[in-house]
């Protein structure tokens, strides 16, 4: 969806306006688009790339020294007007000539070439280059569209047109670059044009519109959607099927988002990208990952490979500043010093205390408890997950299983290198806060650990587990802040300690008195649900979660209960 | 949705590796998160923002010169573990301590509050800074919630740090900051992990959450969906009512995007946000307009401003050079010279020919017959959308409205300056394809400028009406490159001309001639719904229109029956 606007007929106008306000230092409005404020000290080449709106940061993005000299813009989606085209040239013109260059559509083909002749009348020297990098859009590249690959041929050019060079040389290393550039784009889900109740086009849930053009032109096919390794491995594949016949192995790179895919979904897509083109020979040079031709909030990527030669990789190695683009170094900026790839050692060197006999044994038990605690998170994992997502992020039982895993992995090392019960509790609990992150992660670490101290070189017994209990709330109640009743872990967690405290007190054995206590834990985890999260709390969503108990309550009920039955020996 | 990954589990790691890969230049990635390769030359203070992922490009984004020294990560919307924190700050820390800055939420205070006692073990110095600019989030300051602001404030602290000041001096600047940041936000809808079959929230349709919070905690309310200079008006009240006591008029601005919100939309709200802000008598300094920090592709936009004093602002406009932000001039970059705001004037100078009185007696019919069509094309706009939407974007009626009423304005302009006929087509041509873009306006532009050229000074009559048509139609043929058949405005203007040329030959009136043809052309165009667009053309989702008939051909018999009635004298 497009969700702001004033009024969708004047959008584009709308936009382009705010853009030369933002940026009034750099750019001043004209009719039809807009130009650099700085005039050229001497004449230069003034690149003008165009097309409709809707596309940012193509076209006015990118103004900017090393760049675009301005910006042709129609309305969204809708090539300029020739007199648009006409009305930036003659306020970028210089005295060296014009070039104007845009993605090969039949309006913007007509209108460019309609102000071309009229400029030309007028004794102004003009060129058009037009891109066509879309292999989806055709076999003949010259009926190619244009997409991404406008932004490559759009810096070289701009960068020719910056080393000062004349209008037939900056056209000959556009066009160049045109012919050693490819596109493979997909689309996940269509856009929409403001004010519109319903996208332009759709794609079908699951698939994706391989191919699909930058205004949801017909693509290649809707295929299911893959993987991102898949999805990089079938780009680069057909890419590489359409190497120009004398290329080389560097590449300018760009991986271009659509509009609605997100930066984060473009690393990771890049990671195979850059390995599937350094595994082909190919040697990406100062790739680009970012939204550089988009389609409003059209949910899509596509790849771009320009070959390069020496010439063009000079030109797109360039330095150039703009509003959207920037490249090169910055004035003040100390020249970086070059620095091994040093990896210091921060994991914590564990040192474990001397331990007795019967210390060395309780690890075991404690350790056989833990992965016991382990397999019984690890199946909860979904049913925690689904808790959490009625007002959470669902992570709960995905975090609580990272924790797990990684206390009983240093659990695992403290009880081969001989430690006590004591230290390989708190290792455990150290494993869990530095591998899952997050609040629970750090309470039930910090947790673990203080239960550790208290248990020492303690052989065991119920008096030494209440107070182990003990520190352990202890010292989540003091790092986490919350009382009873605020609806979180404490909440089954006071409980099973009072509990526990009680039935020791009233002389059960240890196994008895935790069984117990895991009872009233439990009770307790499920009528969270009646209560009303703590008010002024970052937490998401929080009256979402009335009816429904709190997962760290019930995970930690659940822990409870596990230690019970391994300790009244269910399942040792 | 979130549509690209590998796993789910591994989505933030994934990225961080993806980034580290694009990035290895500038960052080294280590446990936790990641560090600037470079070592500093000499001691100073590391800067290093962090918190759950999800939010790119906080944090890891925005490491480089004058920004941040490394960042630490922990998984989506999860707050990285203590391990995390101490392992970047064990990497970053050059002898001169380190500022841990990251937004108010339960997990990272404590995981990074934990990572702090332990380097402190170690003889480091470390202190905290916590971001809370979410107006939002609760009334007391200290207890709000950090979002976007967290980059004023980082962006200041990094300047001031790479100024060389000690640690104390850093982290006064970033609470001098924070204490004067104020942040309002809005969601249109909310995010998805990947891997989830649903969003972590919805916002209902045609509402927005008001206050809403970067992972979708509470907010103030709903609120239907507002203008987007409704909604900057309110932003800027709510802001402007939270202004610190000592503040001046200089506020450094931030409107930023949470992830699905088009650049374009951003910048269509600027517009409002400056406007009403100076108003109110501030000056928005260096304002940013963009994304930095967002919530995976949730929709939503925040406000923030940054009460600016000497200090902040000279560390505000300090140059930084990061993958995701950068300031300052480049360093190969030429000083912008100071040009007036010169505006040339670029609107072509019409002269007419001189006109008999019979010819300026015809052009009083042709505007009649102009102001006709932009009457029934303006009752047809809706229904020409619609069928244009089908297949393509839908603005057809809205371009072919825009495009008559400049043809109408143009051609009365002509007639009070006393042109001839087919002076006043001409003209009415040339403002057509002026104003309305796209492939339709340069083709009905270029069109009734040919026809206008071979009605000279002619009075009329009907061979001459028989030329003109040929000659907007050899026009429109010569310059679009359709054939008949390729479901084009051709495939009712074809017949049109034929008809007409028939009717004429065998001694049909001008009027009888063109009603004939007009005829026709309804026929033609009615029938286009059967053809499917020419292949390889840049035409949006051609094999949609199947079974719809070719918007453009409608328009065309649409014309021609409006001029035929005008003639025949029932509509003058």
């Amino acid at each position: 969806m497009t969700y702001l606007w004033d009024d969708p007929a004047t959008f584009a106008d709308d936009a382009l306006a705010g853009f030369c306000d933002l940026h009034a230092d750099l750019v001043r409005q004209v009719p039809g688009g807009a130009v650099r404020r700085a005039r050229p000290e001497r004449p230069k080449v003034a690149v003008l790339p165009g097309g409709g709106s809707g596309h940012y940061p193509a076209f006015y993005g990118i103004i900017g020294p090393g760049l675009a000299d301005g910006a042709v813009s129609g309305n969204l989606f809708t090539s300029p007007s020739a007199q648009d085209a006409y009305s930036v040239a003659k306020a970028a013109e210089s005295g060296a000539g014009v070039v104007f260059s845009y993605g090969n559509y039949a309006g913007d083909v007509m209108n460019f070439g309609l102000a071309t002749d009229r400029l030309r009348a007028e004794g102004i020297a003009v060129d058009n280059v037009v891109v066509t990098d879309d292999i989806a859009s055709a076999p003949d590249e010259g009926q190619r569209r244009g997409i991404a690959g406008d932004f490559a041929v759009f810096k070289i050019m701009g960068a020719a047109a910056e080393e000062g060079v004349d209008l037939a040389s900056v056209v000959r290393v556009g066009r160049k670059a045109n012919e050693r550039t490819r596109t493979i784009g997909t689309a996940f889900a269509g856009c929409s044009f403001p004010g519109a109740a319903e996208p332009l086009f759709q794609v079908p849930d699951g698939k994706m519109g391989l191919g699909l053009g930058i205004h949801g032109e017909p693509g290649l096919r809707d295929v299911p959607l893959s993987r991102a390794r898949e999805l990089a491995a079938d780009f680069v594949r057909r890419l590489l099927a359409e190497k120009p016949a004398d290329a080389g192995d560097r590449v300018a790179v760009l991986l271009n988002g659509l509009g609605s895919v997100k930066q984060e979904e473009l690393l990771v897509l890049w990671r195979s990208v850059a390995a599937l083109l350094r595994e082909s020979g190919h040697v990406p040079v100062l790739p680009e990952v970012g939204e550089l031709v988009t389609s409003l909030d059209m949910a899509g990527v596509s790849l771009t490979l320009t070959w390069l030669d020496d010439e063009l990789e000079r030109l797109w190695a360039a330095p150039a500043s703009t509003p959207a683009f920037r490249r090169g170094r910055m004035a003040d900026e100390p020249e970086p010093r070059a620095v091994a790839d040093e990896q210091r050692e921060v994991e914590p060197v564990a040192r474990y205390a001397p331990a007795s006999a019967e210390s060395r044994q309780l690890a075991d038990h404690v350790l056989g408890a833990l992965r016991r605690v382990a397999a019984v998170l690890g199946e909860a994992e979904d049913e925690l997950g689904a808790i959490d997502a009625v007002a959470g992020d669902g992570d709960h039982g995905r975090g609580m299983v990272r924790g797990i895993g990684a206390a009983v992995t240093a659990a695992e090392e403290a009880q081969r290198a001989g430690a006590g019960a004591g230290d390989c509790l708190a290792v455990a609990g150290d494993g869990w806060a530095a591998r899952a992150g997050g609040t629970s992660g750090v309470l039930w670490g910090a947790g673990l650990r203080a239960a550790g101290e208290v248990l020492g070189d303690h052989a065991g017994g119920a008096e030494v587990a209440v107070k182990a209990v003990d520190a352990l709330t202890s010292r989540i109640v003091s790092l986490g802040g919350a009382a009873v009743g605020d609806k979180t872990l404490l909440d089954a967690l006071e409980p099973f300690r009072t509990e526990l405290q009680d039935a020791v007190a009233a002389g059960a054995a240890t196994g008895i008195a935790w069984t117990r206590a895991a009872e009233a834990a439990d009770r307790a985890a499920r009528s969270t649900a009646e209560l009303v999260p703590r008010k002024g709390r970052a937490r998401p969503l929080a009256e979402r979660s009335i009816g429904t108990p709190d997962p760290g309550a019930v995970s930690t009920a659940l822990i409870a209960r596990t230690i019970g039955d391994y300790l009244t020996g269910e399942h040792r």
